[in-house]
């Protein structure tokens, strides 16, 4: 591809300013469209070492405003950032609705130098593709702009500008050992990159290759596609997308009405003892789980006043405050409501070792979104899908996934709203919002029908907790918990 | 003092019991208090080496919603971390209003290993020592309350339990070498400790030496030692706080209206020239500074339509994007009105070797905080003292500091507002809330004149921007940073 691209001519150098000049203006208009439609723009400069992507983001960026943009360069992950996703660290730095951000750099590159040093086998090449194909579709099905472009230079042109930077004190640090690398196996790369650009050549977001060989013509060249494909994208914003069929093997789940919650209940010596015996195993696994770095996502949904807090309550008990977060889950604030909805949850992912519980998840998206017209048709009706490519993405990189529906019958909860109202100490946990959704109870449990049906993934299944009795629900909630982690942790 | 306090009298079994259960539901009691009144908890464990911190942790949350508190468990900076001010990374995990955060160990850890391993001398002790003071001190006079526990335990107590922890493989990895050498050096160690208690013992946030050799009467302390603490917190909590005097050197600083506007201004070819070649100077201090890893921080305030974006482009228009970012400041988003105003400063700080440019700052608290009744009259006037403070530990990091007020006259706002309001690409520029701040024209210039005066520190001076040209006021601003980067650069 490198070989076999047809660059456009470069124009004459009259014809070139006067192009330049043009497009340089049309983005400074586009962005105030941008702003207005709350488009978000992601941009990602790849390219050859010293090839000139920061020069190139300077140059494109003087046409908008800084409140607009933002430049991301993340370098090689660090040791902490490798405790996350590999995904993780790009997820947190998209744009917010009608800003720019440019990423001098990106996935692209990590993955193709893993690929040349070694690291990655051709199985885990594959599981990185596939995430970052899955990671861009979701952002373009998001209503995304997603531009990559790759700066194009050849081998000898690289080393002139190598050689050129290494001769002076304070560009010297510019000049990386990979860049010298790259440009002695310059041939071994052109086909790594090759073979990349091909694997995640999407029809919502193509490959460019900018000939980068001169400054002006690769600006234009840059500017010239950005503009059309603002353009495009402003015009299609109201468009819906295509809702990806579900490709994850998917367990059995009953609907709600057909799971019996009679005789769900213990006695409080059966439940003292079991407690004990739980929360002293999962004591033990906390440690062992640390010690081998695996990561635990548990996620809490559920009615209203079904116990979800004292149910979470049993389980952190038993665990090293240095070792979970809580993290209790509310309406999204402004900056992460302007981002692709999985954001908020993207940056709040334990490191490996650790355990983080949900009290309300990425769930919300299906449920509340869905049923008080928080998003479109469209974006509910594709989430089970991202939910289930979110999950995956966790559980390929080695989480422990546990997912509760913490079950009760509308009369329990109205038995539990009264007591809350009626006693001083509970009013805070009453609000008139709980109340409006109970109206909209039938509602609800369709949508949860839906959403158990959907997302019981064999990798993450959802999990029932019958908790009329709270202590069957509690008891269940661990035994289950104490169960998974064995299976993981070896016993 | 660690010889000489006083413990109280261990209770006998029975006695403790009793007393525990009912600190414990008190607790669980003055959490939902704590959440009324919205008052934040910050709750520092530091101890010996195998103290029983993390273990206490887990004991006093246990009577807390997981929804009300998170445990911050800082390690030694990393590398990255250590690129921002010490205290960044602490500031940044202040707990929000209403929630506890629980620190195992902080930043009494940090500096007194450094004192031990000989990487602090006497004088940078000093200013850690002045840093804590002031940031606990803001803390608490933001309303915060602050609790400090040292979990004490003796040199044979420490031995004996390390041995045990190193005989299991699941415990093996939480004994470090750190604690095992303060095991070899108690004696230093607490010389050391009790140093810094008698540095860092304040009236409102004092030491609690905890005897930590039992469990449960650790916890026993600890609990009605908090228990106390929040009570008295809760009633004082409308209380007002001393302001504190002014400690740090002024410049003298002229009131707005004796600044001569006529006059400044620059033809287009002068401007022009000067532009490219201040562009060009500031291009290679960038370089320079990135080298040296010098943080800069650029604040620009100024009346609504007195060019601070213009401004802000030239001067980024010749920086590599990959070492600056521009922080547009808006009004705080619920989560950070939650917590201390510099919060969301602190936590938008550049790295080493970065530019920050800040479009609005941490002088809204004494401008539009002040004028619209965001803040007491207490907090406001506090604030130019907290500022100053805040400037002094960006300067003593080694940032350089630039403020910039950018100035124009009352009818050049108006020009301009009519101008924006008439011109379609422009009216995105102006909002209702403009025009009803330029109806409060003449507060604002008083709070701005008493701004500017108190806030004139010699190490972070106000500049004014003469801006009726912006031409002129562009060429002023990027003169005085190439001059105050060529100061820390050299030629």
């Amino acid at each position: 591809m490198l070989e076999n691209v047809k660059y456009l001519m470069r124009p004459e150098n009259g014809e070139e300013k006067v192009r330049l000049k043009a497009e340089q203006e049309k983005l400074g208009e586009l962005q105030m469209k941008i702003k207005e439609h709350k488009l978000p723009v992601l941009v990602l400069f790849e390219g050859w070492g010293s090839s000139g992507k920061g020069t190139l983001i300077g140059e494109v960026i003087h046409n908008i405003d800084p409140r607009f943009f933002k430049v991301s360069t993340l370098k090689m992950p660090t040791e902490e950032e490798k405790r996350y996703p590999f995904l993780q660290r790009y997820f947190a730095n998209i744009p917010e609705a009608g800003k720019f951000v440019f990423f001098d750099s990106g996935w692209m590159d990590e993955v193709t130098r893993e690929v040349l040093n070694g690291k990655l086998d051709e199985k885990d090449y594959k599981k990185r593709i596939d995430s970052i194909r899955r990671f861009e579709r979701s952002l373009t099905d998001n209503g995304y702009l997603v531009l990559k472009f790759f700066m194009h230079i050849s081998e000898k042109e690289q080393k002139k500008r190598l050689d050129a930077l290494e001769d002076e004190r304070d560009t010297a640090w510019r000049v990386g050992k990979y860049d010298r690398w790259q440009n002695r196996h310059y041939e071994d790369c052109t086909e790594v990159f090759e073979k990349y650009f091909e694997d995640t050549f999407l029809p919502s977001s193509p490959w460019y290759i900018v000939d980068a060989k001169s400054k002006k013509w690769a600006e234009l060249q840059i500017l010239e596609i950005m503009n059309q494909a603002i353009e495009t994208a402003l015009q299609n914003s109201a468009m819906s997308v295509p809702i990806p069929q579900n490709m994850f093997p998917l367990e059995k789940a009953l609907p709600l009405a057909e799971i019996p919650l009679e005789g769900k209940e213990l006695s409080e010596e059966e439940y003292k003892e079991k407690l004990d015996a739980l929360q002293a195993e999962l004591k033990d696994l906390h440690n062992r789980l640390y010690r081998k770095k695996i990561p635990v996502i548990i996620a809490y949904e559920g009615w209203d006043a079904a116990g979800k807090g004292g149910n979470i309550k049993r389980v952190t008990e038993s665990l090293d405050p240095r070792g979970f977060e809580v993290h209790p889950i509310a309406s999204p604030e402004p900056h992460e409501k302007a981002r692709h909805f999985l954001w908020r949850f993207w940056t709040r992912l334990p490191k490996t070792g650790h355990i983080a519980i949900y009290d309300r998840t990425w769930y919300g998206r299906v449920m509340v979104e869905r049923l008080e017209g928080f998003c479109s048709e469209n974006d509910w009706k594709r989430a089970y899908n991202e939910i289930n490519e979110f999950e995956k993405e966790l559980s390929d990189w080695g989480a422990v996934i546990i997912k509760f529906w913490v079950q009760i019958d509308k009369d329990t909860q109205l038995a539990r709203f009264t007591d809350r109202q009626n006693t001083p100490e509970k009013q805070w946990k009453i609000t008139d919002e709980d109340w409006r959704n109970r109206e909209k109870w039938d509602q609800y449990e369709k949508a949860v029908d839906e959403m158990i049906a959907k997302t019981s993934t064999v990798y993450a299944p959802w999990h029932i907790l019958e908790s009329v009795d709270k202590k069957y629900a509690r008891i269940k909630a661990l035994t289950i918990i104490v169960d998974e982690l064995k299976k993981r942790c070896g016993d």
